[in-house]
């Protein structure tokens, strides 16, 4: 618990970037991929397997927390690491695109949001400073600035308000933060949808602001991969390299390397649990869909050169029965073979950048995802 | 897979009984509690933690696995052990049980039981034959003969024919299972409800027929606890003393410690794993419900000195959450918190069998559950 947060760059491959990432809960090696606690808990999977998938990093979701069991109950309780016993490093989100996504009533104004919880109706006042004192109280190692995020696609004025709003909101959270526990961070959200001269004024007022890390904010909210890429592109180089970069909310497999490749450091999605959950694996020949009825007498391993046990030991036909006779150990054991082969897949490219062959990792993986699926199925 | 079934007698304290049962696939400890894993799964909890919390034999149900995946294709599989991927003992009921219970349709004549897959309304035949094939099949180590059994309470004349027909399916599954692989064990089923002289009668007929080990069937069927106990108390001294001794689908920590009193030696039931799943734990202390409100905000674990590192490291107030928020991981949790107890249970009546001091250890162990629970609420 004595470390404070910082990073630093390890290598670079093109614009990808290998770093270390120092806090007060451990260092985080980035790539790094975050697998989602919405709750304080990963669908499904107990937190050992989370660990033993090489997770280094938990994000959990500060809407849900505050409403139950609430941010000053979690703090009593010692706060999220020893609530949910993930003596790791944590990092949450602001609650601010929660709220626009699930919350039944929702005003924003200048000062802040107001919404109805969707648990009691409760009323509940989500202002910057109110964000920054939940994360504080959970015990983030990193914390997000509330921001406002716009679904693409939008007019370009209401890309614009929603950028202001948020860089307004960006300055007060920096100075709600300075009451903080010493040691933690607090990043920084580039707003400005798909609109590159917004999204570069949002970046430069951040970075006069001062961040300890920036996110791309208001990405795979409904445009296409080749827009979130480009701007990605475009922005991510324009970020102080010296900070860790967060895409937010991405992605597939392909997503993550491509961003990668374009400069970003670290993700968090729900994919490889919830598409765990429904019967579809990543591997490294590609998705598999194990709901498919041609696996029922199948009794090769997903892969039997994985690091999982789980993606090593069962066979297809037995991962299969567990979905068709609607058995939830299937769901969870997709849920870990999944967040092994996300964390696989950023350690690889870690290794990648280290060696400065990251170009020909990706395009080898790609292959290999394309290339055996006539082999192995889908 | 080498070893033939067998067992022996380890250790007596007055009627209760510790043991040593051989199979193909191990070593088993008597009194012994078996978790059922129903369609090849035990319901959320993964193998390995099965396995962990001191489980040497698993019972899986041939009616579920007869209709999905087959007990063919289990077969093509390489057999139930090698298809879940559980290479220790495993017991299979014989179907008749849940064909009573679950089936829409069924029609019981002397040749055996038709009734409609409640899956696809297939129309299904099971003979005593087949039911000794399909448990041969899915290769497990020891079979069930097929029976009749009768809800409690029921007429005499009603419970003396089931068993009748129970002791001719008997003799027919003994001459099927000749034809089975070698090594594996076959136990016979004592029927006869409430009434003790059908009991007698139906265990002095099938020690005629010699079975590898004995079950008490049609019991906690709806009928009272002392209703069992007594039935248990009458009937399982008078079993063969050199075979095992099961009580079928029971029951509760209190059951179990009782039936063990009177010489019971094996037991299955889903209650650690369904109460799990809605919220009760299992502990030295008693049963406590994690939904209560007033778990809400307590930070100590359910049992500090458990062997269940989940009952040690966890706090009653995250296990409350995850119930709270309808997060599955809390089941699982609690799960395998439930099998760790019942499995200590009864590793602490073997070793209080062995120091002949039985009658204590459960007068100590039911006092705990009654003493603590103001300290440790329910």
């Amino acid at each position: 618990m004595s470390q404070s947060f910082a990073f630093r760059l390890v290598a670079t491959a093109g614009a990808a970037r290998a770093g270390e990432m120092t806090t007060p809960h451990g260092i985080v090696h980035t790539p790094a991929f975050m697998p989602v606690g919405t709750q304080a808990a990963v669908k499904g999977v107990h937190h050992d397997d989370v660990r033993a998938a090489g997770t280094e990093i938990l994000l959990a979701n500060t809407y849900h927390l505050m409403l139950r069991p609430s941010a000053e109950r979690v703090a009593a309780l010692g706060g999220l690491h020893a609530f949910m016993r993930w003596p790791y490093p944590i990092i949450t989100d602001s609650g601010g695109f929660q709220v626009m996504s699930l919350a039944p009533l929702r005003q924003i104004t200048e000062n802040g949001v107001v919404f109805r919880s969707h648990l009691d109706g409760a009323l509940v006042d989500l202002t910057p400073e109110r964000a920054v004192e939940v994360q504080a109280l959970l015990g983030s190692d990193i914390a997000m600035q509330l921001d406002e995020c716009v679904k693409l696609p939008a007019e370009r004025r209401e890309i614009e308000r929603a950028m202001r709003l948020s860089l307004r909101w960006a300055e007060r959270c920096k100075r709600a933060f300075e009451t903080a526990p010493k040691g933690r961070a607090l990043f920084g959200i580039v707003q400005g949808g798909d609109d590159l001269n917004l999204r570069q004024e949002s970046l430069r007022a951040l970075g006069d602001i001062g961040f300890d890390g920036y996110a791309l904010g208001g990405l795979a909210v409904g445009e296409t991969q080749d827009v979130m890429l480009n701007v990605v592109a475009e922005i991510a180089p324009a970020l102080p390299s010296a900070r860790p970069r967060y895409l937010m909310g991405v992605g597939t497999p392909a997503d993550i390397l491509d961003a990668i490749a374009r400069g970003i450091d670290m993700f968090d999605c729900v994919l490889p649990t919830r598409n765990g959950r429904h019967g579809l694996a990543f591997t490294r020949f590609g998705p598999i869909n194990l709901k498919n009825a041609h696996h029922a007498g199948d009794p090769r391993p997903l892969d039997a050169q994985s690091g999982c046990p789980a993606a090593r030991d069962f066979s297809r036909a037995y991962l299969h029965h567990l979905f068709r006779s609607g058995e939830a150990l299937g769901g969870t054991l997709l849920s870990i073979i999944n967040l092994y082969y996300y964390q696989e897949l950023v350690a690889e490219a870690r290794a990648a950048i280290a060696a400065d062959r990251y170009a020909d990792y990706v395009a080898q993986t790609k292959e290999q995802w394309l290339a055996k699926r006539d082999l192995h199925g889908s």
